[in-house]
């Protein structure tokens, strides 16, 4: 067992008592920093950096450089699970995803199958690479799309505003879509399993688009489908305890049902008022979350004010990892990244010894 | 008082009993109506619609004419406000509103004033004009954007997904954002009141983009100013009750807030969970919603399968409209929607009879 010298993050998830409460940022390998997009320039498309370990390796380790950050992410992206499904992924600049051959038909639905993982083994390299990289200082987070985020971009052939694809086939073959989402369940347990054999140490599910779904088809075709890849997981690697995390963007109503899965931690949007979310969960899961993402584009000063205000709003109680509500912004600045990871650190280490003041500032 | 013949709408607003379940669908007419495109090709632009008061009828009563809905809604936009707030707007073909001049520096916020509403009285004459048009027939609401909704467009200068320049402004100026909505919100009480006093029999304040706030922004910079407009409406005119109905897109986990505004109704998106809501709001008010607009897209027998589900999940109770989550999509096939009003009209009929089956399904 190799427990990370800077294991917060991990105790956090399990609800374990730390010294302060560690943060990362989704996406905290992105395009704000200036050295992320001068590896991009270098190393060609989104994709080669996603597909060449060492590429992976240096963008992942990147934040860490600069920021004292609580964790690592692999470097990858959702959409390599139905690349290698083999509906023929790219990115047009500015665009965003496009599939070559999105499922519309009954009869590309009825062929889709798991792809063999060997089709993915780049990633699993850069996980290895990136582990290695990291030496032993914070722990390495792997992650997957859910299975309903990712048949959402497999259906629309990339980004939508209205799903109305997925919807057209949820509101007349609902057959079809559960196919899809079955295959995809399978895909990703054993693609989640993988990253953990090659040293991921915490894994967490993004489910990007589940709140695009009301509340009874969130629970059919989202949240089952997580809860079988929950059922599914090592939950144990190398001697030590794997822990996942499930995120619906636009999920805060749901939280209840999501917390028994038999997760470990959900990550919170920013919609999600921190003292609901526990009330809903009680202690069965830690939370991760939520600052504004959009916060971070104000002074230096309201930076500092929106962190200690998400900060009070959870406690000082064990079970608290800091994260913004939703991917950090590219057109952050990213100094004010500096000041949050500063404050945040600050803050909660004065809020368990006590010395927080009443109007949110830090004596200490 | 001229009660119109059809009532249903008020009545279950104001959560009286009623024979069955009244319904309209936001943004009912529009582009997914082929006499609509008709009308707006023989008119010109979106805002030469809006801006005559002949077209603005025409187009307002043509849903009425292919089916049985009960309720007309003024044909307008939101973004009328910040118009005549001299912000410039205009709709380039297929990329949405634009605003020559956003607010983006001190001097132009501190210089934003309620505007003369001479300037809108071509709403106040559409109002006047379709109620003549109308008849006796339904009831005709009137609306407007919320005041934070109508501040991100005006910051912005058009739609965004992460509402940045909003998000600058709150997280540097609060101070500033709250002129901006205090403007808005005095704005929109005037204008609001005018449209009642033209014969707007129901008021619906459009709250777009309250979903993209934290909870505690939510409170302090939309839902705040919501209530100061509903505190200032007048509530009667013509010897009836004027209700009004207040809807956050993304706002399901704060109903239990927003029924304590004083407002008649909440709009529900499809995200929630009809008991749930319920429950959170007990009797204060009535609730509209929430069929995914999504379900339209489905075959006919899924888009009567998933409007008799949104029935049985509010119950026969007083104070149920039923409405889509969202403003229907232009994509819309017609003759679901005529699916859709009929077992609406059917199935609700049974409900209070006692006859629907355990199955969803009707037998009267």
């Amino acid at each position: 067992m190799t427990r990370p010298a800077n294991d917060t993050l991990l105790r956090a998830l399990l609800r374990e008592p730390t010294d302060y409460t560690p943060l990362w940022l989704m996406r905290q390998a992105g395009r704000y920093l200036p050295e992320y997009r001068a590896s991009r320039a270098r190393a060609g498309s989104f994709m080669d950096l996603c597909r060449n370990a060492d590429f992976a390796t240096e963008v992942t380790l990147q934040p860490l450089e600069r920021y004292a950050l609580d964790a690592a992410i692999l470097f990858s992206d959702i959409l390599t699970v139905p690349d290698a499904m083999g509906l023929g992924l790219s990115f047009a600049e500015g665009e965003g995803p496009r599939f070559a051959s999105p499922l519309r038909d009954e009869a590309a639905i009825r062929a889709l199958e798991v792809p063999d993982m060997a089709r993915l083994d780049y990633v699993f390299q850069a996980v290895a690479a990136i582990r290695k990289g990291l030496g032993n200082r914070v722990p390495l987070i792997g992650f997957s799309g859910s299975p309903f985020t990712l048949a959402c971009y497999m259906i629309e052939g990339g980004g939508s505003d209205d799903f109305r694809h997925v919807k057209a086939l949820m509101y007349s073959r609902p057959e079809l879509l559960h196919h899809i989402l079955d295959v995809n369940a399978r895909t990703v347990t054993t693609y989640l399993n993988e990253q953990i054999a090659h040293g991921a140490q915490a894994v967490m599910i993004f489910d990007t688009w589940g709140g695009a779904l009301s509340s009874a088809a969130y629970r059919s075709f989202s949240l089952e489908y997580m809860r079988r890849i929950v059922a599914g997981l090592r939950r144990e690697h190398d001697g030590a305890r794997v822990p996942v995390t499930l995120f619906t963007k636009g999920g805060g109503q749901w939280l209840a049902d999501m917390a028994d899965t038999g997760c470990d931690a959900l990550g919170l949007d920013w919609t999600v008022a921190p003292a609901q979310a526990r009330t809903l969960v009680g202690s069965k899961v830690a939370l991760q979350g939520n600052m504004d993402p959009g916060a971070l584009m104000g002074s230096a000063n309201g930076v500092a004010a929106e962190a200690r205000r998400v900060l009070d709003a959870f406690g000082p109680a064990p079970g608290h990892v800091f994260n913004l509500g939703h991917g950090i912004s590219q057109h952050t600045p990213p100094d004010n990244v500096a000041v949050l990871v500063d404050i945040v650190h600050r803050h909660s280490r004065a809020q368990r010894a006590g010395l927080a003041t009443s109007d949110g500032a830090t004596t200490a």
